[in-house]
């Protein structure tokens, strides 16, 4: 039994038709004989839409316990249907459900998190020489409701899995081979990352670089977990996202991420008064918009231009109640403003490299480009700029910090 | 709390549509005003072949503990559409899968034998004023496996948790209204009985009415659980299945049912040497070929022919095992003979009623029917006869037992 133990998940893409189930099926067997294995598995691709319309067609705002039952039968079928295909492999296998190893949720429908995983009855199968599959995005809450982790939970749920078991690593298998330093169809000479970070992912993932599922690389950093991102399309090796090391400060910028789901709005006139700010943004915070960006302009006569990004998608919600606060508190006028990007350079190397943000706003400003916000961190600088020119920054940035001859992780 | 409990049971028909779950619902709504409500239902009509495919796409034969994982599916999905669909109402639901109800069975996998229900959660919802969705067909087993009950096992989902909870009536919602005195299709005067003992439904379901699974019937009878047989297009009262009355055996006859799915074969000059019979039949047994009807015509010889029935789709693999014994014991030739058909006469009166197989084969051969084979029980005479003369037989036996004039229960 010293064989490794190894956590491999597969995305819908992966298993979206009776094809591509039975090249999982053989990719899983061949590894079989070498390790270990606990498979997650996400619904086939389109299913979870098909039974969210089922739903939605019945109510606009379907109860979301239900909606859990509902959706979390997507990754029912697809684990039982690998589980048939490895059988028909003459790989012993058996499909667990999220109730089944109580992989233990709160009861936030639709968005729950892990909170405890038993892998007593994981650790008894694997014993006994099984191949493990693990229906990926669902868990049972205290009430032995089923819920469900949100889009992209069947990475947490891999994650969380290697966690419990102690495995010796987590394969996202996925239907890109890596992580690149850019989105290689804006910059065709991005290349792929061999290891990442954790904080380094995080900020990637958040901005855009939709790999790995947030959730799940906190998860990983919180208990180690080093995590594997590859294709399922070949067998090349992908991307490690890792704990960082400290070779990786060598390398200034792992990446450039951009978000083009942002919008900008500004609220003109605000008194110059303390706590006005949280008379802002509480009521905006409690409707569960996230702002991301913040920055505030002292005009002349004793009021300000507060301006800040939301998801695109909010941009109605939060305008709608800036401007009963604006009425509230006297200030003058609430708009959202033209189509925005938010470009991001990251890297653990700037802690180290001084001069890095510099560097951005020169690159930026010898092409013409206005920064119209900027945010830093200790890993990463933001800026947004005018969405018409976000190809042509993503380029510059690239090529100043990661073009060729420069070295990446 | 002294509102009755009812259970209801709607088929796959009756959810087969997001329409059809709405109409559900709204019936469902009517009748909690009156009523505290346990609802079982079936997967949407086609979903659990379009599941059973995919797992046989996969394997010629899927290992049983998946395949119930992936059909199970189908059930979970409607019961959460429909309480979706309830909130829509604002009739507050709630769905329960088996394992979360405690619907203990055996293991056997596809054709599960329910053993046990803790009605502890149910009475919690049913009390805390919510209606009670529950997904028929599926339990789990000792290991928390999850099983199925067979096809129609939601009619015994149904039966056993009206068992359970002492309900007041179990109706079962189809898309027939009730149980008719034979197929109004072949005797358009054919009519709906208000009443049915467990017995005599039992020996007409067997037989070909397909309108109650049978296992259903059985638990209904061991438990005294009085079923409603109605339809979910209107709001007829159907037909009742309830324990035996004395006045039921006024009524010499209840139905007359046909069962075209049998096939007849023959062995001939079989020694007449005892222990010969058990030699014949026990390795059809063993295959799980049911048998239903035998005869043996003593020879001259000392040797006797040995003719059966059995279900027609079995009739290759009987034969050739009766060819194997055959050889083994020096018996003839095995064949199967022609298109045959089994008619049932039912009823409690028979009992009471003297001469009814009498005015059976005088009917038949008034019409120059010849009878193949004869069976008789309690409550039932079976006859074979050619195929061709279904309808005639069906017409004849009707008219003279249940035509104009003639009462039904």
């Amino acid at each position: 039994m010293n064989r490794p133990l190894i956590v491999q998940k597969f995305g819908g893409t992966s298993v979206g038709s009776v094809e591509r189930i039975q090249e999982v099926a053989r990719r899983v067997a061949r590894c079989s004989r070498d390790s270990r294995l606990i498979v997650v598995v996400s619904a086939m691709s389109g299913e979870t839409d098909r039974l969210l319309k089922l739903a939605r067609a019945l109510s606009a705002e379907p109860v979301a316990r239900e909606s859990d039952v509902v959706v979390a039968s997507g990754e029912q079928v697809t684990a039982a249907l690998l589980a048939i295909a490895l059988h028909a492999c003459d790989i012993p296998a058996q499909s667990f459900l999220g109730h089944q190893i109580r992989i233990r949720t709160d009861s936030a429908h639709s968005r729950a998190r892990i909170r405890a995983i038993d892998s007593e009855r994981l650790f008894a199968a694997l014993d006994a020489g099984r191949v493990v599959v693990v229906a990926g995005f669902q868990g049972v809450d205290e009430h032995e409701s089923i819920t469900t982790l949100g889009r992209g939970g069947s990475d947490t749920t891999a994650v969380a899995l290697a966690a419990a078991t102690n495995a010796d690593a987590c394969e996202i298998y996925t239907d890109v081979d890596g992580v690149y330093t850019t989105d290689p169809r804006i910059v065709p000479h991005a290349h792929k990352l061999e290891r990442i970070s954790y904080d380094e992912m995080l900020e990637l993932s958040s901005l855009g670089a939709k790999v790995l599922q947030i959730r799940s690389v906190e998860f990983a950093k919180r208990y180690g977990v080093r995590v594997h991102v590859r294709s399922s399309f070949n067998h090349d090796p992908g991307t490690w996202v890792v704990p960082e090391e400290s070779k990786m400060e060598d390398v200034t910028v792992a990446g450039v991420a951009f978000d083009r789901d942002q919008a900008k709005i500004t609220l003109t006139a605000v008194p110059d008064r303390p706590g006005l700010a949280a008379k802002i943004f509480s009521p905006i915070a409690a409707q569960g918009i996230v702002v991301d960006m913040i920055i505030q302009n002292a005009g002349a006569d004793g009021r300000t231009d507060m301006t800040f990004t939301v998801p695109r998608l909010e941009t109605e919600n939060a305008l709608r109640i800036v401007r009963d606060v604006a009425r509230e508190i006297g200030a003058g006028e609430a708009r959202s403003e033209g189509e925005i990007t938010k470009v991001s350079v990251v890297g653990l190397g700037m802690r180290s490299h001084a001069g890095v943000a510099a560097q951005i706003f020169e690159t930026l400003a010898r092409e013409g480009i206005n920064i119209e916000m900027i945010s830093t961190s200790e890993i990463k600088v933001s800026v947004v700029i005018d969405a018409k020119y976000t190809e042509l920054a993503v380029r510059v940035l690239h090529d100043t910090f990661l073009g060729e001859g420069k070295e990446a992780h």
